[in-house]
């Protein structure tokens, strides 16, 4: 006898792992440059060089301080040096000791969905939104609602108020969004933040906002995206240094709590408890090094916005239509028949692999990872004609 | 409101921790040559210079694929290398589907009893032992029971059968152990095997064995550590490569299940769902290759082994009563006084740091790690004199 659960999260992958994981097989057997691989957000141009030289510098030193253990939040130099790049962009009056450094986005969010839900608690999130949202709320017990979006992917006010309800314990954004490519306007958030301010008065509990971040500085028509903890007190900022220093794999990232946040330092506290937890010793020793010395570097993003305009106008032209991509490095489109699973699958006749929108939470979307060799992105707009044919014969 | 228990494993640290952490204030005030920090199993002698080589070459290749994401349970190739070397020592017949990498030993255990825990199934710890297998029970909702040692600190068979009963759903074991560096013989894990298959017979229930091997080749009076898995089908090895390769800090190792565990296609399952739900995507990518590429290698343990000797005979000579250091880098020694935290605490008159055992579920006994520097076990023995002395006025 096994827990179901967890079976049943350990047997089926998300739908993302699982079209790579089709891909990968499938790129064996007619060879890698006739497949057309957009389901996975694996970041496709190198880290900053500072990053390799900052490893090649940190190797040089001492063997038994560079790998030995740190404290459990991460060392207190790499958390100033965070702290200190995020105020100089947003001034959020962030201190060192308010960040808790982790292994990526993913375990940021557990940890902090662990450390503030009771059993039925309830987590709102807003679609389309990563799959893995529902994983990390359920595992500490929480209940998932979904909070459709507004037809230009902002957040649907009316739709929210009607989910906020006595126990809805956290709100979980993503902006910019995966898969929608979408970022949330000031306005936006500004307005999100009144509503939880009322319904936190209304219930008398905090409503905490959980912002994932990891495509933070990912886009391409504005300044910078604007950061809900300027907005909303009562905020965990969620962080991965996997998609601007093309780092995925390394797992590094940051849980940070807002300074104004309601009895932050017993959320804190209980920021420590869930990550002991969860299992979590300290964030790799190396990489926090690496990210103190390069904090701020970021991949040559031009490359993003080159391909993001290259596959919407492509896709446009055929007659595909597409959420506006404004960033991260996805793209969001319309199915060419409502059951999206059935329109990826008939795409794979033509060798394209497309991630549909079920698991985020939606019907009739695909999703379209574009950090990829933009040869492919040429290659492959025969193969969208042609599925588009297969639709409007 | 929050989570009493996330609060109370945030707002306490672990014995170890705490020492450690007063250590760090200590060292501070009055300089580290003053201090004998005997606090943290933190390994004092050089990774193999393998590790940083295997960096130096691994950066000079293509940074994408280096630094990417990687499939949950580690690149097939390195979980490969891991199997091989490993049957290689005990010829386990373990293949690299069986592994799932982890960031280190604490994720293995806190994945495995996250994969086969119910509500209320009871989890059997031998003391003494490391203080958090109780958080990582306690987080899957198990419930700890522990199980006294004999006085030669192998296992008590009678305390085991005793804390045996309808609920147990697994033991948990760790040989070299830490604290007390014992190792546990052939003729004890044949014993272990033999009273657990039983027990699985007579409820009906698998009963998982989770080894936990962080210590397996720090042995020094003997060629290798019997290991639990050639004896017993329903066994996780948990691993982590922190001590044998002075890598604590980066946070690698791995959970394996054994080629002959009942249902093991689904425990292996359940073991990937629990990843999940703890947050983990992929272990460290850069490292995992570095395993590939040293699996096998190991620190130079001899420096220990004088360590060792150096200290348990200077404290017998005192009049100290150890528990015959047989592998890890522990002395486990009689306190001088019923209450070891208050022996602990008095031992801070003479700046000596040692970790009292309550925490690893026994009274009575204080924990020193003898991975330091040489010249301060030499150093600390007139200290540990005078602590003699006020006890034997």
């Amino acid at each position: 006898m096994l827990p179901e659960q967890m079976l049943a999260w350990g047997y089926t992958r998300n739908c993302i792992r699982e079209v790579m994981e089709y891909g990968t097989i499938r790129k064996q057997e007619i060879g890698a440059e006739n497949v057309y691989d957009y389901s996975i957000g694996n970041p496709s141009i190198p880290a900053p060089d500072c990053v390799n030289e900052a490893i090649a510098d940190l190797i040089k030193g001492d063997s038994v301080a560079l790998h030995g253990y740190t404290t459990a939040a991460g060392l207190p130099s790499v958390r100033d040096a965070i702290a200190k790049n995020l105020n100089d962009t947003y001034d959020l009056g962030l201190t060192g000791d308010l960040f808790y450094i982790t292994c990526g986005c993913a375990s940021s969010i557990a940890i902090a969905l662990r450390a503030v839900l009771f059993p039925g608690d309830e987590v709102l999130v807003n679609a389309p939104f990563f799959p893995e949202y529902r994983v990390f709320t359920e595992a500490s017990r929480g209940v998932v609602r979904v909070v459709p979006p507004r037809d230009d992917f902002q957040i649907d006010f009316d739709a929210l108020k009607a989910a906020l309800g006595p126990k809805t314990k956290a709100v979980i954004i993503n902006s910019p969004n995966n898969p929608s490519g979408m970022v949330y306007s000031e306005e936006t958030l500004k307005e999100l933040a009144a509503i939880l301010r009322e319904h936190e008065k209304a219930i008398g509990e905090t409503v905490y906002l959980i912002t994932d971040e990891p495509y933070r500085e990912l886009v391409y028509d504005m300044d910078k995206t604007p950061n809900a903890m300027c907005y909303y007190d009562d905020t965990f900022i969620c962080y991965s240094f996997s998609k601007c220093m093309s780092i995925p794999g390394e797992r590094i990232g940051y849980l940070a709590v807002s300074p104004r946040m309601h009895d932050k330092t017993a959320v804190y506290a209980a920021v420590l408890g869930a990550g002991r937890a969860l299992g979590y010793i300290n964030p790799p020793s190396l990489f926090q090094r690496v990210i103190e010395r390069t904090v701020g570097a970021h991949s040559d993003f031009s490359q993003y916005k080159i391909n993001r305009d290259i596959l919407t106008a492509g896709l446009r032209k055929i007659g595909y239509e597409c959420v506006d991509p404004r960033g991260a490095f996805y793209l969001f489109a319309k199915a060419l028949e409502p059951d999206a699973k059935a329109f990826c699958e008939h795409a794979k006749k033509y060798e394209l692999l497309l991630v549909p929108s079920n698991d985020f939470g939606m019907t009739g979307y695909f999703r379209m990872a574009y950090c990829v060799n933009r040869d492919m992105i040429a290659k492959s707009m025969p193969a969208f004609q042609k599925l588009w044919d297969d639709y409007h014969k």
